[in-house]
């Protein structure tokens, strides 16, 4: 959450200037993104976001994820499209930098959403899902169940223990899981990050969905899987909202109606999408300085997670 | 640069209620303002500056600089005016913080400013001096030139030393300065810290000036100093750019003509407004580690346009 490098009016107004979207009238940097940082532009045309990669993303994933933006906006998902520049390129270099101007969508992210909130978050996923099954290029999973697996053994025990003493159990699920994975379902472009902050919503209206930056080819009933871990539960994993999961689960059926075996799967698939963010966090957590000025995200939020899909089994989805 | 609160899109949205504003569409947390968080909001009426005052900022200063907003905003000058609540209150509280409403104006920081920008931020300068005449509340200026050499005094010769050599003598002008101050100029609510990044423009115009949270009452011809060193100079203060300077102080004069005495002490007023930001520079940086993950503003920046001003004398305004 932060803006990572000062942009020159000047720059920017040049920049702006290669776009066919009037001249510039306003510029703030905004606090979203962690990899990136973004503007919010207003021209005598409009509203933007602009994006700056800053780190992570590799500038030749850029056409996959900002194509990914403009074949599911066209198709009527409510995903910010790409602006072209007037050469028809979705990206542009500023001081030596990869930048996209991003088309700017309405709504604002609810921290607790209620049950017809969910419902429409669940059928707006769906529907990408569907949208997505024409895109072509296809992009593997960095972070896998395996990468989660590897993360935490990298970590060593001792290391985990010092964090928690119940990390170190999660670790070896990751193991097991990574080896009883379920590899035959059904897949798309997946979404795979979408908490809270990354839909915008009017009301009980999906107005955006935005961060496509870890999309990647996977199976779609793993991405309502990490939805639900997303939004079905308090920040800290302590408590379940059982009506906020089964209105999104819902939500996602009358867009999309699951397979057996995709529904068979979801408790799995849980878990494994639990571990994606207690792999990330933990890493995270001993690579950051505990007096830092960043705060680190605890990674137990998604060990209490991790122990409630274990027992709750099908009962967690219904 | 930051958002210090993260603020729940249903509190926000519960705020918004409480003005005559329309309803909440869109709000992005902007990185701007040291001392307080803010976002863009937009509703169903327009856009807003909502700020959060998180330290440093006195909720018994908010009605002297909210009201000093209204104050010359009524008067025409390019000021956010603030926006009251149905109750008529200018700032309320969310989650026991002073919050305030503000109006957007349009406009960006310009980094390297012309002399036509230059010429326009002086005129705006003193139209806001001779707006705020009628202005009635007093505000002492608690970084003046006293405090300056207190605060540098207190840092120590050792402690001043390590940070560069060359700041113990600025501590000896800045307690031989606070000596010899001119105290019969004329007064006027004060900017006092009109950097670039607060002034809002759109070409040759000033569109906005905000981030009055320094503003108190002192001599009209010390903001006009204070701005002259912000604006005048490359940001290392290596670079003295006598074109921005000129144009600077002959835009004020077409508003504003400095009499005799004020401009003879622009030397004097221009070294102590450098020593404002020596002081604060130094004291930040002591406190501050190196390894810290915000960026620390050298002080040096200003002892070397503090000795420029000690060399130029007149000249440096002409």
């Amino acid at each position: 959450m932060a803006v990572y490098t000062h942009l020159a009016a000047e720059d920017l107004a040049a920049l702006i200037a290669a776009y066919d979207v009037g001249e510039l009238v306003s510029a703030k940097g905004i606090a979203e993104g962690v990899s990136n940082s973004n503007w919010l532009v207003e021209t005598t045309a409009g509203r933007f976001i602009l994006t700056m990669y800053e780190r992570r993303i590799e500038t030749s994933d850029l056409p996959f994820f900002l194509g990914l933006l403009d074949h599911l906006s066209e198709r009527g998902c409510p995903v910010p499209r790409t602006i072209h520049d007037r050469g028809g390129a979705a990206f542009r270099h500023v001081n030596g930098k990869a930048v996209a101007l991003i088309e700017f969508l309405p709504g604002v992210s609810v921290d607790h959403p209620t049950p017809e909130q969910a419902r429409a978050v669940g059928a707006a996923l769906a529907k990408t899902h569907l949208a997505a099954a024409d895109f072509i290029p296809a992009r593997a999973n960095a972070l896998d169940i395996s990468h989660s697996a590897r993360a935490l053994a990298g970590c060593g025990d001792d290391a985990l223990a010092a964090i928690d003493p119940a990390l170190p159990e999660a670790a070896r699920i990751a193991g097991q899981l990574a080896n009883d994975w379920p590899r035959d379902l059904p897949e798309a472009i997946c979404h795979t990050d979408l908490f809270p902050d990354n839909v915008l919503m009017l009301g009980d209206r999906v107005t955006g969905m935005i961060d496509f930056y870890f999309a990647c080819t996977e199976a779609m009933a793993y991405d309502l899987a990490v939805t639900h871990a997303a939004w079905a539960f308090d920040l800290a994993g302590e408590r379940h909202a059982p009506e906020i999961g089964t209105a999104l689960v819902e939500g996602y059926q009358s867009v999309r109606p699951l397979a057996a075996e995709e529904r068979a799967a979801l408790p799995l698939l849980a878990q494994g999408a639990c571990l994606r963010f207690v792999a990330s966090r933990t890493e995270d957590w001993i690579a950051t300085p505990a007096d830092a000025l960043v705060t680190r995200k605890d990674p137990m939020a998604f060990v209490r997670r991790l122990h409630f899909y274990e027992s709750a089994g099908q009962t967690a989805f219904e």
